[in-house]
């Protein structure tokens, strides 16, 4: 088959299409016949050398995909060859074929086209996982969203906005605002001539989801209200930050940072199965839509790497194979 | 009524036991004739002004105590006047009189005496809401006690063991160490010449209740294990650290800050309910006791500071009326 290959780590040329053997199928996986992938910021990371994929993942990057299931491993059941899925991988999307392990298959929900389905699994198991099970955000609670113009940021504020909270997001430009506004965001802060601390103003935020890291850390404990939760899942302004533990216990909250990819299968089975429970519902109803920039054909995948480095576009950006 | 007051913040002179006005027990409220107090790290913060008492509460310090109801406000059912209780307290233990919300009573254990229960309060609660309703810590996971001989510690220690978990402990001493090891600690850690994260090994500690800060806070990082949990409940070593989020996300871990005397009653009642059920009963059965170092007059609370201050008791201190 042909996948996008990294020979020598560097800048969007460095992904090549090249010939690879066709992966196969272990124990409980299935092989997937890739329709779309999307690309995800650690693709990038993983392009220039800095995040290798974890034991036993595919070499090649891509985080999701949607495709139709051409082949069964062994001991899989529930599951036939010609289904249409999208699924959460520790890597390989970027391919013709992919082997997924059955508890990260997910259908195609109602309503969404397969090619658009690529967009999903990242963003809804990253929101869900992160925003619901670790920090527990509640009915009319404050949701702070980093970068709400993102894929993971719109899929945030819909969640949030979905199961009541109040979401107030950051962005960097009037227009990518304007597409917040539209998914619901109460409370629109563009983060070039705007305090997010002042702008949530006097209760602060229950919940913070943020891919900042550092930069935001001392302005986040600022934000967070008593017994408020920091989740950082992204570090794009650096690693290392002064954290004050003395405000951090008047307002007894935490600070959380966490991962996807190098979870393990059963912990990301567990985070599928949610996903499915609780956000394809929400998908199949339309009170929650995959926002989506644009597609490229997999051969331009270098192109789609430079719009997210560029940070132009809003949603996800997809590859066609 | 006598009670320890503070007029001016700073050494342990400025404690002068002084003639006050009675408390009035409120709705909701018990008043308790005071037969012990205990001393804890933020009544020096209190002393040296550093920790004002929270809105509301008694302006004398003492955050825990037992004695015998001597009054029953408005609304109280399922207390009478002459019962031996034990409180967790918002302040005002060091007194011969103090009033208490009702939820903030517990019954002395059987098989503790009236005075000794005035040692219990405030570690059960701390640890209890800490280490088990916070950190969730369950059997088989491995729990990091910085400062065992504490009278936190030793609770943490004995509840620890309690519910199967593996306690690694720190001390500055092998005196304070022989007595981790008597209360069941696992592995000892001499702070003053080992190094606590080489001594935890591959694993790591999946919860850690600490009492240092800041001067702790990347080693303690380094000590935790995937998905652990870190609980700063002191800064005896400072407040503001580096904190390598990048290392936090890797792992997946938390880092939760939280203190106790400010939560609201109903969060304190819940909490105090919850030591009922859960560590009533093992300290009934013998599981685990307190741990006193020696008690001193309430007109000797200087004396009770000094000792605190000097770190040469284990357990706790306690103050009797």
């Amino acid at each position: 088959m042909r996948a996008i290959t990294i020979a020598e780590p560097g800048g969007p040329e460095a992904l090549v299409l090249a010939d690879v053997p066709d992966p196969v199928p272990g124990t409980g996986e299935v092989l997937v016949e890739v329709v779309a992938s999307a690309v995800n910021r650690a693709d990038i990371l993983q392009r220039q050398g800095f995040y290798d994929p974890p034991p036993g993942a595919s070499p090649y990057p891509g985080l999701e995909c949607s495709g139709r299931i051409a082949a069964i491993g062994p001991g899989v059941t529930g599951w036939s060859v010609g289904d249409e899925v999208c699924a959460l991988l520790a890597g390989g999307g970027y391919a013709e074929r992919v082997a997924v392990p059955v508890g990260q298959l997910l259908p195609v929900p109602e309503g969404i086209d397969l090619l658009t389905a690529a967009a999903l699994p990242e963003v809804t198991a990253t929101v869900w996982s992160n925003v619901f099970q670790i920090a527990h955000l509640r009915p009319g609670e404050t949701l702070l969203v980093h970068g709400g113009s993102s894929g993971i940021g719109s899929m945030a504020i819909q969640l949030g906005k979905a199961v009541g909270a109040k979401v107030v997001t950051t962005a960097g430009s009037a227009r990518k605002l304007a597409v917040c506004r539209d998914l619901g965001a109460d409370v629109l802060v563009n983060y070039r001539d705007q305090d997010f601390v002042e702008e949530l103003g006097g209760h602060g935020a229950d919940v913070i989801l943020d891919v900042v890291g550092a930069a935001y850390l001392g302005r986040n404990i600022d934000a967070l209200a008593v017994n408020g939760r920091l989740i950082v899942i992204g570090m794009q302004g650096g690693a290392k930050g002064e954290l004050n533990l003395g405000k951090l216990l008047v307002k007894r909250a935490a600070v959380i940072a966490t991962s996807l990819r190098a979870r393990p299968v059963e912990e990301k089975t567990a985070i599928v199965a949610a996903v499915r429970e609780h956000v394809w519902p929400l998908i199949e109803a339309g009170a929650v839509r995959p926002v989506v920039d644009r597609a490229f054909p997999l051969a331009s995948a270098d192109d789609a790497h430079r719009l997210m480095e560029s940070s132009e576009h809003i949603g996800k950006i997809l590859l066609t194979v």
